[in-house]
């Protein structure tokens, strides 16, 4: 069962208390898509530029990523800059150069439509209401969002919410989405259009699902050592959706788990700069740090 | 299995982004001694001045809370005032007047020397110090301290902490009792000062028990409607040293148990003023809550 990911594909220019990189590759597709092919194959739909040479397609090889929806276009990537705080709390964008990412339109090869698992990286929400217009009936369309695409396009992001099932966003978002203060709230306000379930991400704190029924709260993977939380959540995204792959059913049992394994992908993935650490994993890394990490939130039942 | 417990009793000026109350009976002994009753026998050692009155003193009536070690004082009891900001994530203090509180030297009445279980609150670690002198052989002592008593008495706070079987701290003071930017790493240079045990307290984001064999996260309990933090992290001391009384070992399975309390109590306190929510609280709804939140952070193991 693939796993179908949009989204962008970046070099990004990293500054953080443990260091810093001048041109990593990076971008919200290639953390999901790293995280999501230790569980199931995945379709990448993107776009670079003519910098993006096949050293970097190196980065996708050895892993079950295909790489036919990854367009290729005249110009130069995608590239970010930023800089994060001395406690790694606080991110400041130092440069944004969209690039060939400007004019992006997600164009689906015939092999990708009948993917059963989507996931709409945080771009255009028109962008991603075309991803699904080319889809066939997939089993499950997760979506990402930023403050951004709330603030700008609110009609055209609530089109694209009321087809999604699952919606993962961070704390902030799903307050600003919601137009609420409590992180709960929000959620149940988020239930009332269109997902079934939604997935908060609270960075190392942790994360969240709330469905009508069901409420679980995963702990962060206390790691040794930060090194750059780029790409964490959207790690986190890809060990959620590649869990689903292969579940017969979508059901809460389903979600729990993706949920304990969204919050393991995130915490290898600030482990290194970029995606290093995602590069070098082992799914046996994964389910060993999977089963840690359930231990440690566990409780006797009183 | 009685707790002992010594530390400030304090009127409170509150406000809140859900209110704001103008006096209201806090104080981390207060807030401790409420939670861990709903466990077992509190007795409680502070200092009040004239103004405490037999309606104030009501408070702790109907617990198991032995008074007698609460001095009453010529002069004013200690008070406090404080504004928290839009999301709750910043407190600014608006006034502090030690009063009574200044010349506070805990003495403990002859019935409190036996109790087996020490809360050493958040007060100057020369009179914690003054505290263990005064105690027969406890089972167990923890500790609080804060970011003051970090930078002004170091010698003597590494004193306490040697004589300490647990200490209870929240991350930026573990971080900076340490001089470690890793919570982890704090928590073990801790457990080669004294220690056997460390709980790091994270506020609404849970908190971890760390011991040289034992590691555990417990998410915060997801509460409806924050009112107000104040107390939250006493109440999660008391009902953590509460649901140890009674153990017959304080082992790992005791530990893990009662930081799933801790959080419990810590989530109960903050959803209204003061100590309004303890003091209408049963254990038959703390028990119903730490039942549930060991269910939310339980997942199947891979």
């Amino acid at each position: 069962m693939s796993v179908l990911v949009v989204g962008s594909v970046a070099f990004d220019a990293i500054e953080t208390p443990a260091g810093r990189v001048e041109r990593t590759l990076g971008g919200a597709a290639t953390y999901f898509s790293l995280a999501a092919s230790l569980f199931a194959p995945v379709r990448l739909v993107g776009v670079v530029g003519e910098d993006f040479t096949d050293a970097h397609a190196a980065v996708f090889a050895g892993r079950p990523i295909d790489t036919t929806g990854l367009e290729r276009r005249p110009g130069r990537t995608f590239f970010w800059a930023g800089r994060y705080s001395e406690d790694f709390s606080q991110r400041t964008t130092l440069v944004t150069e969209l690039n060939v990412f400007a004019d992006f339109r997600p164009r689906l090869p015939d092999g990708y439509r009948a993917c059963p698992l989507v996931f709409l990286g945080n771009i255009h929400p028109g962008l991603q209401h075309e991803v699904l217009e080319q889809v066939e009936r997939p089993r499950l369309v997760a979506l990402d969002t930023m403050n951004y695409w709330i603030e700008q396009t609110p009609a055209e992001l609530a089109r694209t919410l009321a087809r999604a099932d699952v919606l993962v966003v961070n704390d902030e978002e799903a307050r600003q989405l919601a137009g609420r203060r409590g992180v709960l709230e929000a959620a149940r306000w988020i239930l009332e259009r269109g997902p079934q379930a939604v997935v908060i991400k609270r960075g190392e704190h942790g994360a969240m699902l709330v469905t009508p029924r069901e409420l679980a709260v995963v702990p962060a993977y206390p790691v040794e050592r930060v090194v750059d939380p780029t790409g964490a959540g959207d790690s986190f995204a890809g060990g959620f959706l590649g869990a689903l792959a292969g579940r017969r059913r979508l059901d809460g049992h389903a979600l729990r788990r993706a949920l304990l394994y969204g919050a393991v992908l995130g915490s290898f993935a600030v482990e290194a700069f970029g995606v290093e650490r995602l590069r070098q994993l082992t799914r046996e890394e994964v389910d060993g740090r999977a089963r840690r990490l359930a231990a440690l939130s566990r409780f006797p039942l009183p």
